[in-house]
């Protein structure tokens, strides 16, 4: 299973000061009502830039949509509040420690395995973790008739938290679980800055450590004793394993589909947080509504993750993407840059049908590519769904509560992060 | 994960008449209350024997245990009556087609992946959704109040033994995942008499798959809205893993020693069942001691049938064996024969720490094999948990029900098929 360019990433490199719009116009706005003008620019080429850098491109756009006025400039203290990262930083710790703690196993070295990924300093950013806890408090409400006492009130509201943070750390584990595995379909050899776990310590162990971590996450799942919970993250592993043969098995029709494209997007990387997000309004005992507005959130941020991760496969640098750019032509996946631009230049379809082995076909794709507006048009489509997740949490039932309020202005945040990265 | 040389194996091979003793005495009682005397035969080299003969050998032990007195004699028809696999003939069709519904999947390849084991010809003899709908019937219990008509009874009885069903469809497609990454981790080319999958169709659809029916087996767990027994088959996919993990990185003292070697063969091989039968009992609402016997049940009889592989891997021959025989050893695999023989010859040791990539070493082993009581006593063992097997469901509370008491019949039999089969 699994997505080869995490998720995990963006929160690396969305760290840091926010300038510029919180919703970003686009400039194909026909059939997407939240699109207004295309005045995005480009991040550019990042090649100079340090990895881990943290910091966001300036002159980006100025804000287009009524309903985010807030903190237009960058300002110190206010962003420093919003920072979507710090909002949950001591949860995020504490979670790294239980997620070591879940993994133990009897057997050493499976131990050793499971954690390999959950250890100091490689646990990655927990983008994940991090939405998910957001999107906790996001959706929190105060129970309208309190007891007499608000204890009650305190531990039903400790009790829930605590369950939601569950399905942070199932998230972690199932997304983690997917990585390894999908590193040993790549045959990859690094991860997070250090040799894969199939590199390090076998193939036989990884596909342990991923089934291990997978078989963890259910026995956590159902201790959570809600079924439609268990049932909406398990349908996330096989959106997963869908996802991955999906990109590994394709007719020539389906390779240059964009429908089939964001279809395997959607399972390979947008289906794990959205279905985590409708997991955190279900088990808050949200109408179904809500849920929906949760699931509508997390899809199209992981949609618009996806879609700016295939431009920077295009217009990053080895160092800026954290692997060799480029990587999708030269292992022969079509992504929607290419996809746009064979809408323009319907020869560049033969060029693609010719495979990529040959690294003149690969220029000539690029060519075209070039040529083209397949950049633009893709960036501007991860823009609509940026705007989409951002619509979602505007959407959702008002709320005086000003930490409610803080959250739901960091997830949006992210929407906006997410599109303004340039590695 | 999963186990090599599955207990799909034992139903190819214990159909057919069944002559002689129901519980088989063993010849070392002093630690074990259930054995009583050494008088059960080695059921000797069967290379002549033709695969799938599904016959048993002659000359089996008479009955010493005073509680089955029944049935001592082959007769065609009551013996008819009794075949576990002929009781539940229809139910396992039913279930062979409802399996391969279950594993549909979007995609294509991934389907044929995911069905693979389920077609035709090559679903294996469904041990577990045998066992499982014996002890579904066995458990069953009238209700003790109907309603004035009998509808309400006859509708809760057949939800049940849906739901119960639908057990040993999650446990099947359990066991097929286990298979699936067990023969990538072994780099298998065959299995059950046809290419294995990843000879076929490669390691990663292999994988892809497995992870596939994983992930629909936690669906259809979900679906039953019983978060103990969700809780219950998740952990077993861990007990998988875990007994993988054991037989691949052991220490030395380890691979000599007894205690480990059951507690692997226990995860490896009797969690599964062990486990599928409690949550059958769970299912039905049962006490938890009437759910322990289950328990017991499945544990003693999957630990009976693994130590009766292990000595087929020593007498048997390849035919018979279905693989080559010696594959443990072969693959540096110690097993109970093994261990009891170096309790007899600490000299043995060295040997087994030698490895056995020279054949030379193994050729010793052998010899000091041949000198032993290892064969005999793991097959006085494997007899133990047979008994023990038949004793838990001796336990179960009494019951008229014709119904009920031929599955428990069908139960006691198939601990006695486990331990006098010869291939």
């Amino acid at each position: 299973m699994l997505f080869s360019r995490g998720l995990s990433r963006i929160s690396r490199n969305l760290r840091g000061s926010l300038n510029g719009c919180r919703r970003f116009p686009s400039g194909r706005g026909q059939n997407h009502p939240l699109i207004l003008s295309n005045t995005c620019q480009s991040p550019g080429n990042s090649s100079e830039k340090v990895f881990r850098s943290f910091l966001f491109s300036n002159g980006l756009p100025s804000l287009h949509s009524a309903s985010h006025q807030f903190h237009n400039q960058s300002s110190s203290i206010i962003e420093d509040q919003l920072d979507p990262f710090s909002l949950v930083a001591d949860e995020l710790s504490l979670l790294a420690n239980r997620l070591r703690a879940m993994v133990v196993a009897e057997v050493p070295k499976l131990a050793s395995a499971a954690e390999y990924f959950f250890k100091m300093g490689v646990e990655g950013k927990r983008f994940r973790p991090t939405i998910i806890l957001l999107m906790s408090t996001a959706l929190h409400v105060q129970i309208p008739n309190p007891s007499p006492s608000n204890e009650l009130e305190s531990i039903l509201t400790t009790e829930l938290r605590s369950r939601q943070r569950c399905i942070a750390e199932i998230t972690e584990m199932i997304h983690v679980a997917s990585l390894l595995h999908d590193d040993v379909l790549d045959d990859a050899d690094t991860r997070r800055g250090i040799g894969s776990l199939n590199f390090v310590m076998g193939n036989k162990l990884a596909v342990l450590a991923g089934d291990f971590l997978l078989s963890r996450a259910c026995v956590a799942l159902a201790s959570l004793k809600n079924t439609e919970v268990v049932s909406l993250l398990a349908t996330v592993v096989e959106h997963l394993v869908t996802g991955e043969t999906m990109q590994m098995s394709t007719t020539s029709d389906q390779r240059c589909s964009m429908e089939y494209y964001m279809q395997k997007t959607y399972y390979k990387t947008a289906s794990l947080i959205s279905n985590s997000c409708k997991a955190i309004a279900l088990l808050g005992g949200h109408a179904a509504e809500v849920a929906m507005l949760a699931f509508d959130y997390g899809k199209n941020l992981g949609l618009a993750f996806q879609l700016m991760d295939d431009v920077l496969d295009f217009t990053g640098t080895s160092t800026s993407l954290g692997k060799g750019s480029l990587s999708d032509i030269r292992n022969g996946i079509v992504t929607a840059p290419m996809l746009f631009a064979m809408e323009e230049f319907p020869d560049l379809r033969v060029v693609i049908e010719g495979g990529f082995d040959n690294p003149a076909n690969v220029d000539l794709a690029l060519d075209y590519l070039g040529k083209s507006r397949g950049i633009q048009r893709t960036r501007e489509l991860a823009i609509k769904h940026a705007n989409l997740a951002a619509a979602a949490i505007d959407s959702l039932p008002e709320s005086n509560d000003e930490e409610v309020k803080r959250s739901r202005r960091a997830l949006i945040d992210l929407t906006q992060r997410v599109i303004s990265r340039t590695k």
